[in-house]
Order: C-alpha cells, then sequence, then structure tokens
C-alpha cells in the first residue's frame, strides 16, 4: 500500500508544463517578451501599479451580500446555465449574413469573450442554409455506397460499435470575414471574425469505417449529403476521407447539439466549414467529383480575372488580436501599465509555428509566445507582454504556420484576389488603438480616407 | 503568395497523430489489442457483423419528416442547449448525500454519458456547504494578506490584468465514491463516480502574483476563503502555491458558471476538490497552518485504528470503465461482437502510465490503450478492443501513474483503512457483465453474499 508515503514528493514537481505538454513558453517570467522593448522601465513594475488604499472600499470592508444567506440548491440546474451578469456571452446574429428569416443564416462566436482554445457548445458558431433540423436519434441512418466493396447503411448504435476517438479541430466557414473584402463594415471582432469556433470532437476515423467495408480501387472522390432540408451536397477528395476526416457524435464531452448536425456531423479537419456536414445522411464514392450546387454557385475562389476557383478547401492561415478588440477595449489602462495582448492563431494546412506583433501597424515585428497546447489545426493561443505608454499603436498580428505560410497583408491579397471574393480572407487584420484606449478595426478608416 | 500551391502537400499528412500530441496508440489498427486475446476469430470479423438488409429499413427508403421542412432559426438559441433526446445528459442529486434541502448538497456528473476528456460547464459536478452564491462581478474583491511583502485587494479588472494561462484538470471530491465504504448500494456510475469532472481551466498562476506581491520568508501555510456564507477555509501548503494552483476565471473558453464559483474560484491541481475554493473571496499566508472546521471535523481521513489523518491532499491514482457500465449495458450485443472498452483514468500525483483491464475479476490482466491527450492531472481515456462470446464475465480496470502508484483491490484498500471513512476511495472497481449483456456493481453482489 502506497496510501501515505510521498504524497508531496511528485504533487509537488509534476505540472503541465513538466510534461511539455502545455508549456507556458518562458510566461512564468512574464516580464520576458516586455524586456525586449523597454527593460529598464519594466522590470520596476508591477502588473498592479501604484499600491493602492482599499481600506474604506465598501465592497471589502462590508459583508457581501451573497455571503450573508444561502445560495441556490443544487438541483436547480441539472444542466446548468452561465451568469446572468455574462451578457455578452452569447452568439449574435445580423440580417447583412442572413436570408433575414435567419433559416439560411449563421449567428457567430463572441470570440472576444473566449479562453483557452476551445468554445463551449452553447456558443459554438452556427451556419445554417434551411435551419436547425432536430433530427430522432431512432430514425437516424447513414448510408456508406458507391464505389465501397461492401454498402451499408448503419444505426446510431452500429456506428457507435467502432472504436472512437477525440481530436481537437477548428472548424472555420470559408466566409468568415466576407464582409470586409469590398467595404469593411463591421468594427466588431464578433462580426468580423466570428465565424469559426474550436472543439474537442469524438467519433470514429472515417478511415477505420473505409478499411472495415473496404473501398473500390478506383473511388477518388466522396460526397457527403445532409439529412437536413439543405443537404448541402459537397464533393471531398478520398485522400482526406482516408486522412483525418472523422464521423462526430461527441463534442466537448457530451453529444453534439442539434444546430452541430446531432446526432452525426462530419468533421473534415482545417478545410472550409461547409464540408464538416451536419444531420449526416450518406457517403457516397465515386471516380469523380459530383459539382454540386454548394461547390459551383457557391463556396468557389472568385479571382481578380473574374474566373473562380472550384474545391479550395484548405482555409489557410491566419490569426487575429482578440484582446485588445474593438468590444474588449484598453479604457480601463492608465499610462505605462504592463497587458497582456492576446490572440488566436489558426491554419487549415497544420500546425502554427509561430505568431509576430507589430505595434505599428506593420513596419515592425516582434515574436508573441504561443501559450497552452499548440495542436495541429487547432486554435492557438498567442500572447505578448507590453508596457503601453498611453499613446496611439496600429496592432496587428501575423501568423506562420509549419509549412510556413504566412498572413499577406491585405493589400497584397487584395492585389492576387481582388475584392468581388467572399471566402477565404486572411489579411493581417490592424486594430487602431488610440489614447484614450479605444480600439477601432483600422481598415474602416483607411478604406474611408481612401 | 501562396495561396494555391500546395494546399494538399501538407493538408492531407499533417494530423494530430503525427504530432505525436494526440497519439492514436496504435488504435489505427482496431484489432491489434483484440488479436492478443483471440487471433484467427478476430481477424475476420468485421466491428459491424453479418451483412443486414436495409431494402425494407423505413427509415433508409423513406424521407425523414425533419428533411422536408425548415428548422429552426439561427437565432433560436444564442446559447444552445443540448437535444431534448439526450435526457440523461444531466446531472443528478440523492437525499443520501445531502442535507435534504438540497444546500449542502451534491449533484452527480453523468460519466457514463461523457466523451473524451472535458465535462461541458452545465454538467460539471457541483458540491456546495451553503448552495450557489450568485456574485455581483462589480463587487468582487480578492484580498491578499497575512505574510505577504505588499497586501493587496484586487477587483476583477486589476486581477484579470496578470498573463493568463489554460490548463485541463480534474476536479474530484475527495468523497468520490464514499457510499461502497461501508455496504455498497449505487448500481450505477453516475452515483458511484460522479463526484468529479475534467476542464480547461483559464486564470492566472498564483505564484505570477505571488513573484508580483512578494511572500515574507516564513510565509509556509495558506488559507483559502470563500465569500459564500459557508466560507469553506481550507489550509494549503505555499510550496504548492507556488507549484500549479491557479487564480481561475474562465472554464473551458468562457466565464465560470456561478455554481463553479463565478467570477473566482481557486484551481488546485489534482488535490481534494475542497480545496478548489469557489466565490474565492481572500488569501491568507502565515507560518502555521489553520486546522479550521473544514480540515478537523470534516476531510480527513479516517483510519481503522480510529485515528484520523489530517491534510491529506491528493486524490489517488484511479479509474473505472465507463463503457460498459449499469447505465450502458452491452444488452445489445451479439455473441461475437467486437466492442470497445472504455474507460477514464486520473491521478492526483501525475500522469497516468498504464492501465490493466482484467476480464476475469483480476487474475489475469492484459494492457489497455491510453488514447487522445494523456496529460498530468487530467481524466486519461483507455481503450480495450474485446471481441465478447457472450459469456459472463467480471470486468475491471486498475490504473497506474507515473510515481508507479497502483489502485489497490478493495479489500488491500479496506484492510489498512477500513469501512468507517468516508473519503479517499480508490480501490479497483468491478463490473459483472451478465450473458444478456447486463452490468452490474458486482461489489453489491459480493457484499450481500458476505
Amino acid at each position: 500500500m502506497n496510501k501515505i508515503k510521498d504524497i508531496f514528493k511528485k504533487s509537488l514537481t509534476t505540472t503541465q508544463d513538466e510534461a511539455n505538454l502545455e508549456p507556458s513558453n518562458s510566461r512564468r517570467d512574464f516580464f520576458k517578451n516586455t524586456a525586449a522593448l523597454s527593460v529598464s522601465a519594466v522590470a520596476a513594475t508591477s502588473v498592479l501599479g501604484p499600491v493602492k488604499a482599499f481600506a474604506d472600499d465598501p465592497a471589502i470592508v462590508g459583508e457581501a451580500a451573497w455571503g450573508t444567506k444561502l445560495g441556490d440548491p443544487v438541483d436547480k440546474n441539472l444542466y446548468g446555465v452561465p451568469s446572468p451578469y455574462e451578457h455578452n456571452n452569447i452568439r449574435r446574429v445580423t440580417d447583412l449574413l442572413s436570408s433575414g428569416d435567419m433559416y439560411a443564416s449563421i449567428s457567430m462566436c463572441p470570440i472576444h469573450e473566449s479562453e483557452g482554445i476551445i468554445t463551449p457548445n452553447g456558443l459554438f458558431f452556427c451556419r445554417n442554409h434551411g435551419g436547425t433540423a432536430h433530427v430522432d436519434p431512432n430514425e437516424f441512418r447513414l448510408m456508406i455506397h458507391g464505389k465501397v466493396k461492401r454498402e451499408v447503411v448503419l444505426t446510431l448504435e452500429e456506428l457507435k460499435k467502432y472504436p472512437s476517438e477525440t481530436r481537437t479541430y477548428f472548424i472555420e466557414c470559408p466566409a468568415n470575414g466576407s464582409p470586409e473584402w469590398r467595404a469593411p463594415q463591421f468594427n466588431n471582432l464578433q462580426f468580423m471574425k466570428g465565424m469559426m469556433s474550436c472543439a474537442q470532437w469524438t467519433g470514429v476515423m472515417l478511415k477505420t469505417i473505409l478499411d472495415d467495408i473496404g473501398l473500390e480501387d478506383d473511388a477518388a472522390w466522396m460526397l457527403a449529403e445532409g439529412s437536413d432540408n439543405a443537404g448541402n451536397p459537397r464533393t471531398i477528395p478520398v485522400a482526406k476521407a482516408l486522412d483525418d476526416i472523422m464521423v462526430v457524435w461527441g463534442q466537448n464531452g457530451e453529444a453534439l447539439r442539434p444546430e452541430q448536425g446531432y446526432p452525426i456531423r462530419l468533421v473534415v479537419p482545417g478545410w472550409e466549414g461547409n464540408l464538416n456536414t451536419k444531420w449526416l445522411k450518406r457517403l457516397e464514392f465515386s471516380d469523380k467529383p459530383w459539382h454540386s450546387k454548394e461547390e459551383t454557385s457557391k463556396y468557389t475562389m472568385l479571382q481578380k480575372s473574374g474566373k473562380a476557383i472550384q474545391y479550395f478547401w484548405p482555409n489557410e492561415v491566419n490569426s487575429v488580436i482578440t484582446k485588445p478588440c474593438p468590444e474588449k477595449p484598453w479604457t480601463h489602462l492608465k499610462k505605462g501599465d504592463l497587458v497582456e495582448i492576446e490572440g488566436l492563431a489558426w491554419s487549415g494546412h497544420g500546425t502554427i509555428k509561430h505568431v509576430d506583433i507589430s505595434l505599428d501597424g506593420g513596419d515592425n515585428w516582434v515574436e508573441a509566445s504561443l501559450k497552452g497546447l499548440v495542436l495541429p489545426k487547432c486554435w492557438t493561443r498567442f500572447s505578448y507582454m507590453y508596457k503601453w505608454d498611453g499613446k496611439p499603436i496600429l496592432l496587428s498580428s501575423r501568423a506562420t504556420d509549419d509549412i510556413n505560410n504566412t498572413q499577406p497583408t491585405i493589400d497584397q491579397e487584395t492585389s492576387v484576389v481582388g475584392v468581388e471574393n467572399v471566402y477565404h480572407r486572411n489579411g493581417i487584420v490592424t486594430w487602431e488603438v488610440t489614447g484614450k484606449g479605444e480600439v477601432n478595426n483600422v481598415h474602416i478608416r483607411k478604406h474611408k480616407k481612401a
């Protein structure tokens, strides 16, 4: 029995840092990066600033109201809900990106409120072409047919007999940032970049099923179709199906939500959100692609020449600063305050290698720290400690992935793609921080000036 | 511009397997472990069993009801909720573990429904001594005082100025499994082991704050106290505070829920859940421990001798099989079916090193695969592919952590600790699987017989 001995020995030394799995990238010494800018000024500074008097703070000398009475009993919320004070912690919609009746519409994830690298299920962005279907799991069937050795129709129970995997991947609508191409209009992070979220997905690798039932030798393409009224048929190369596509029933530790395709969706890591078919009905295999409505009239990449690229699947390397942002300004900061600049980076091609930060609109760059888990095709958090002198700055982030793709500037991007495209925008976003700490989408200001 | 080229080159080869961060531990070949038991029988078997006729299945030949009409508009749930079909995906309470009025009570996490290694916030287990406090974040203050160089009172805004970290840790009530000691009574996984959950926590490392404000040289102990009516004062050694304790405001990507201590709680990785103070009010430092009510009359480890061990902090290495379990039986399986045995392992001392499975009540053991992320002081999923011959089996799991602590048998555990203790039970759990595929807590049957 080893119940008692060595309680401290390991408990006090094994951390997620040492396991090298959630490295804090030297952030324990949180002055490190800041020091590169202004060594002497920062070293003597506390994050808290000058000592504050608190003996007369009623919130500390008095008894808090909630401390003098019983709270809610534990059976009040058998499925819990957020604090009513977190009124910005919701998805939001706009007529601008909707059919107006909100059936063919999109709800944006509040990424300005996000922490870490996963999105709670209640906040995961949602793009539907015909509303949220409510599927009876007892009537769910998945048909796999065409160029397979054994055509099957699976119930949910049968599908779940396959061994499961859990992996963390972002899903991003290729139209994320679409309103920005022609005339930037959102001075707001949630609407600018909220067509994405990230989750831990549980299901079976599609390869496991295909290994089991067998593919014909000339099966080169797969059609995925949903059981909702829109169906959303999309063509995917078999090479991707055999790589990392998952047939998913779990999201962040529980069953998929209705608006995410309950009971079953496809997860196609790193590729256009629209390929991640919800309310999945069938997978058909063929030697030819399908050229469906959703990959001809929509979801093609319009070029300056007027021609469009079809089957442009991966979401490219991208990033955005989430703190500060228009909804999370620095208006509470004082001159000389030390502050963490934080953001999200992601790439449909692989793993984020590094993220650079510019404080002067892109003339000079310094490297940010990557914090927490750094996983392929997954949101990656970056961080940069900064001592703000209270003057206006132009704040940008620029991510690079592990095949050395780097975000272009907006000018570089539009010079190639033009401004009539609505997909795959990954140009560098710049926030203007004013002397008062307000934060604006600088691209709006530039656009009005031009 | 690298917009077009090499789209496939990396997208098709970089997976979370290759990054060696979410290893699938040879589960791609999901027959591998099964083969150790019965090579020839399994190799020729599909997970799906014999080909099934489906031409007359009304669910596949007909049009699904939800596919013929519009679904819900996207603005129906700006904070989403689970499918109404997932009626077991809720926390549950019992009078047996409550003051009866559900204020000093506990709601159990449905770990039999869990997927992967995190618990959605709405399902995170909840133990309160005086109900769920509802804290106004504007009136929140955290006082840090006693043997520190600079006593401070922090608002939420000030606290969040510190750089944040995100880490994944389980929290477990030391009383998890407590009803099992004297007379096992729950033939149900949720009530047997549901006093635990696991989440991604975001906040500041306590060490970062203490480095900033300074500790006195003789500060050896810390008292953490909540602002709710129960307060729950607990003493924690400074060595732990300087190691991996976090002052947390985010859980799984959003603000803490009210029942988890909104706006601020302590996370004390791997140690008794009761130390993870919710609605945090103050941290006091001293050269002596406090011996508070919650660490003298409660949360001590009663021994067979009648003496109790005080300050027994870490939750020890533990595991339980979640599939199958009494709520997730094998009644739908046929003789000869291939099935995944799956469960959770965890240790407050560090990282799970391996998990063994027994099919005969502990006489023989085979090693299971660890799947997905394997992180210190975090739930770890294990898996074992098994071809069930339809006969009754006694199914056990036994976890070992990276300081080579291994779960004892229940007999070994009670021979040392006795049966009057209610804390820190980590004896091996055994499920009896009957010939019909029903699953029972075998300890109940043994106990009745004895």
